[in-house]
């Protein structure tokens, strides 16, 4: 086991590590030329404008040494905008992520202060470890509960805080819950008109010999919501044609590649080779190449989509219908229609940016069928993943590359790439399959027939959040593959299993001290560094940048990776729970995590990311639903604990603490949840009434028109629009957003930006 | 264990007992004294009609002695009368609840004749048992799976069997999800106009200062239901003025009682003693008396009623509301109406017979804690009820008694006596609390403050099938208390419990064999005999009856005792699964009684039972659940079973079964379930368009009026206007009900009557 002074040592290499972070993202994002890398959400909301090229060396890098000195500028900077601000600058999905590791804060630093001021000094008295001699122990054993003798009153001490601690967790939840339930409700209140606020979406539309899909669903709106619909739009299956969309702009940018390699370099034209990636085929000259083909898949562009609009076929029997009301929309989206709950299905829509275009047309019987294959799948993937990682690790050895690539043999045999390649491999597999691993749960989610990004992300959070609990805290724990574990529960009396696993949880602490500072401190900070999208902005800013539009849609912004970073969080609670009675040290680790993290990522939201949907925070009940989780778990293991310290009487004190946190989770469930899955009818009304009061001549059907097209058609009739808007008014967007802002002068902007910024 | 030959005995012994039940209740219904005992319900529906008071004997005796010989013609009877007539006579409630064990018979006769033409032969040439020497078995054993090898291959018959029993059950229990959802949505289609659709049950309406509860309620649903909203029904807290309506019919009777007594021995004036049931106190004229007390009473009662109307404190945060059209119901009792979700809460409104009043005032909070409190007093009632049974045992033996009541010594301590309460004594504890378990259960749902009678008996019927599943299924399965049981469960690994409890299994078969027949045949026997309504009826009948009317009100039809019953049921069914391959001999008994529970309570509700509502069949989802509960149990003490059986490998093949059984579950829940709690706007739509069409000047106002005014003061005012009605026209009610039947004489009606009731 380690001692204080491994951990110490741990503890600065990691420090140092996320100070190297730190100082390296401290200079670069001073340069001008990396703006759009770290503060491209200010050029989205078009307050921060491109610096003009004038070649200055100014432009490029930053010469003002007075702000090197003050490198650490942007944690207040990060801290200084207030709540309402962030919500109304970067969506409340944003401000509310945020707030998880506030709770974590709130939860933690008091309880770290009460552990630290109680439990600290009953252990460190306990002299158990001392008078065992010839145990080798370390500092913080004696820290720890490991330092109590076994049947010792003192456990009472560690009972009675955990009640602290639990009734304090329950508070805090509740007062959270409340807090973002109302947050949400003014968000969702004070919301401009939007198209979703009047819309549901309709699907599994039956099918009717005599009428078109469109006929049907008016009909069947006009006579069941008679003077409150209004009209629908259609879904088009254009997946098609997204590919094709995809692939074309592709191939636009090879073709503005080459071009701009020609320009450079006027003597000689660039050639390419026709087949896979450039890598074989006839040699050809590029830009005639390129121009072709992108001709080529203009008119097969164009013949798809007068297909897809003309052919009935292409018609999906879902649809989203419009009211002219909130209030009718709420009503809709709330009732059943149709005594067959299986058909004429309807639910609030999702926002235009939030729905998942592919799942709108799955029918009952198959999506049950999917989430059955779905769930099997998940337990194998969960409990099984290391199976064929194993295999192709038992493949990917020297012996088996000189099999399959004999000619390889002789630089393989090479001493030093010998070494390396064995190093290497045997961990490379895992490696790609953890990097993967959000992808494969979000394709999961993806066949299981969510309709919306947002709901996607929340179920691949759910996904991965059990794939951290089973590989990496019981993992850890109890040492051993998932499917070992599963064994072992299954085998051993629960009680026992919760025993065992109580049992070796104090050991552990040490890992986890270094897991939360490798993992946690220097993970938060790469995050703000952001090395993946600085290369690729400067490749495309290379090559393929020839406009500022181009400069625009070369940086990406990226946005917040939910389905990952929540269940991570969820794992630092949970350790939190579990070590704060066994082993109190841990829980400063924990809070240094959850500081750091709320600065890092409020920094982000606030000068980078860009939300592809805004959800209102429907991820709450989700979030609220897994630190419980974590809490009863921490609770179960404590009882074990407690039982196998001969402990048993005080161990019984712990059975209500399960039963209650069940409770205290229903309470709020009852009490909040409604907030975020149903609409209430009387806000509904008041919007409506408010909204006919001042714009009595409003046209809602031209409004709702295009809000529901497929993305595919959209863009270019929007590109469309604007090339007319450009002819016509070229400063309409501009405008549009400076008289938002006021009156306030371009230049002013910029330093408003910098105010948070804090350059 | 039992052999062949001993079952034959016990099965003698239990048939003959119920065919005695069924020759006294023969010989019982065809006397004309107790027709009103045996044929209430179509006293109620107003059919038949008292005979004559003529003095004759034939009104008291039946002395048509060719009626004796066909004395089991009430079964082909009771199967006479088709289903939708049925519905129409009985209402949906008691035809769908004789359907289960429709269902019983549809699940069980295939998979017996499976089981007999297949497992029974596997089984008989096993040759297992006859091998092994010095071991006692009988021929039923060598019948069942003991009869096989351990490891043999035979047993990948019973695997296949098990795979084939299974998918014809979800088949079944789809097929019949889906006959009752449609017959459930037939039904209330076919409901004529009730108050109840166009209303809804508002709960938790916020205190304003400045409104009464009255106004503030309009005011709302004005605002957020305006063009839609009608009226509403505000409720009283009348629990006081019940008691006392409920005390002064108790003292009305008594005073009858003398008067009769008086009457027919006119010499003496009757007396009665003031104290506690007339036994001690000062005697006094008991005719006399008991005049001045319902007198008391009468003004009690007055006074009370008219504090109840007038003090705005008796006024409950809680109303009916009702609206113009059913569409509107629909949509208030399927929407939210405030942003918190927990006030202004509406659900559609039980019919008025179905509301439990006291239950419509508890605000969430208390709410929430009393369900925590009742799901742990459940947990200690199913694991712990033995420990108070034992401690009263303990006392109420002997010694104990002799030394509360010194005085009884001598009268003890006589032989015969001892011995009686020896041998009674500690099972009678037992007794009593098994008696009145259907009741502790029933005042624990309403404490959880359910406001609907139907909703009270499901949640009744739930909590007394968990105590049946632990303390008679596997307190049978185990022995030991369900406490012991509790403590092996969490001691043994999972798979080591079901694995004892699946050997154990084989074992128990004729225990259960027995049980089916003392418990299910005899019980049902008794059932139909209605021994109790029967001695009551005719006490009544002998010391209170005056009228035609009051014989009416002293007969007591009873109802479907659906918490007490249903779980029985359930139980039948688990032993069918589980047995179904492990011992199949037992399931012609589990037929049996599905057949013959099929006819007595079809014949019962015919005749006799008067149902308290009509939910609708509400029930049906929780019958389903619980017949896949019982499966999935089946499915794992099979398991257990099979790998105790050295069958380990087999046994893993029949891991995908418990998931399928969960996923047609989830598959028929999402497929039919919205049809048992929500109503579709399409066709409350249909129903209003109707219904405007065919009474465009329908007053619904005036219609509605008095629909959800508390019984107390219905009754009253009922009686008020049959006065009434009986000075202007006498024959108001009757009229109304022949008009309904048609131009019938009453004696044709009487042959009606008969041709259903089979005498």
């Amino acid at each position: 086991m380690a001692n204080l002074q491994d951990i110490g040592v741990s503890a600065t290499i990691n420090l140092l590590s996320a100070l190297a972070f730190l100082v390296a993202f401290a200079l670069l994002r001073l340069q001008p030329i990396n703006d759009r890398v770290y503060f491209p959400k200010w050029y989205l909301k078009g307050i921060r404008g491109s610096p003009r090229r004038s070649g200055h060396v100014h432009d490029v890098v930053n010469l003002d040494f007075n702000m090197y000195i003050r490198f650490l500028n942007w944690m207040p900077a990060a801290l200084k905008m207030p709540e309402p601000e962030l919500v109304e600058h970067a969506g409340l999905d944003s401000a509310v992520f945020v707030r998880i590791y506030l709770l974590g804060l709130k939860i933690f630093v008091p309880i770290t202060f009460l552990a630290f001021a109680v439990l600290v000094p009953v252990n460190w008295t306990g002299e158990t470890l001392e008078h065992e001699k010839g145990l080798a122990y370390s500092d913080i054993d004696k820290l720890s509960l490991s330092n109590i003798p076994p049947a010792s009153k003192r456990f009472w001490a560690h009972i009675v805080m955990f009640y602290v601690f639990s009734f304090w967790t329950y508070y805090i939840l509740y007062k959270e819950y409340k807090i973002i339930a109302s947050m949400r409700l003014r968000f969702l209140a004070s919301q401009k008109r939007r198209p979703d606020q009047f819309s549901v979406l309709l699907r599994n539309v039956p099918l009717d010999p005599d009428e078109s899909i469109s006929e049907h669903i008016e009909h069947f709106f006009c006579v069941n919501h008679p003077d409150r619909y209004l009209t629908h739009q259609l879904v088009y299956n254009a997946n098609h044609l997204a590919k094709l969309v995809e692939k074309k702009k592709g191939l636009q940018n090879w073709l503005v590649y080459y071009e701009n390699k020609y320009e450079r370099n006027p003597s000689q034209r660039p050639t390419t080779k026709t087949g896979f990636w450039g890598l074989w085929g006839s040699t050809v000259d590029a830009i005639d190449y390129y121009t072709t083909e992108v001709e080529k898949i203009s008119t097969e562009e164009d013949v798809e989509r007068e297909k897809v609009l003309s052919d009935p076929n292409s018609l999906i029997p879902a649809a989203f219908v419009s009211f002219k009301t909130r209030w009718a929309a709420a009503v809709c989206a709330q009732t059943q229609q149709s005594s067959n709950p299986t058909i004429w299905l309807t639910e609030w829509a999702p926002e235009p940016r939030d729905i998942y275009w592919e799942n709108l047309a799955i029918p009952y019987v198959k999506l049950a069928i999917r989430k059955l294959i779905m769930a099997v799948a998940l337990f194998f993937l969960t409990f099984c993943f290391m199976v064929p990682i194993t295999f192709v690790q038992s493949l990917a050895n020297i012996e088996g590359i000189e099999k399959v690539f004999p000619f390889l043999k002789p630089i393989i045999e090479k001493k030093v790439i010998k070494s390396v390649i064995q190093g290497f491999l045997p961990g490379i597999a895992l490696k790609i399959f953890l990097i993967l691993l959000p992808r494969i749960l979000m394709t999961m989610s993806q066949i299981e027939g969510f309709t919306s990004l947002s709901a996607l992300d929340r179920r691949s959070a759910e996904k991965y959040h059990m794939f951290i609990l089973v590989n990496v805290f019981f993992g850890s724990v109890i040492t051993g593959t998932a499917l070992q574990q599963l064994q072992k529960f299954l085998n051993e009396p629960s009680t026992e299993f919760t025993k065992t696993v109580g049992d070796s949880i104090p050991m552990k602490a040490t890992f986890f001290i270094t897991y939360i500072m490798v993992d946690g401190w220097a993970g938060i900070a790469a995050e703000i560094l952001r090395l993946v999208p600085l290369i690729i902005f400067h490749l495309k800013n290379t090559f393929l940048v020839k406009t500022d539009q181009d400069r625009d849609q070369a940086m990406d912004p990226g946005c917040l990776d939910f389905p990952v970073s929540e269940p991570r969080i969820q794992l630092y609670i949970l350790l939190g729970f579990v070590y704060s009675v066994v082993t109190p040290i841990l829980l400063p680790f924990i809070i240094v995590f959850f500081s750091f993290s709320y600065l890092v990522y409020r920094h982000q939201i606030i000068n980078v990311y860009n939300q592809k949907y805004e959800s209102g925070a429907a991820f709450w009940p989700h979030v609220h639903r897994r630190v419980i989780i974590g809490l009863i778990l921490a609770q179960l293991l404590l009882m074990g604990l407690f039982s196998m310290r001969e402990a048993e009487k005080s161990s019984l004190f712990l059975v209500a603490l399960p039963i209650l946190t069940i409770w205290v989770h229903k309470f709020c469930k009852g009490r909040f949840e409604s907030a975020f899955v149903k609409f209430p009818l009387q806000d509904a009304m008041v919007k409506d009434t408010l909204e006919k009061a001042t714009e009595p001549n409003l046209d809602l059907k031209a409004y709702l028109k295009d809000a529901y097209v497929h993305p595919v058609f959209k863009s270019s009739s929007i590109e469309q629009t604007l090339l007319i808007d450009d002819e016509e008014n070229n400063t309409l967007v501009p405008t549009k957003r400076t008289s938002h802002r006021g009156s306030k002068l371009p230049s002013e902007d910029n330093s408003e930006t910098d105010a948070y910024a804090g350059c």
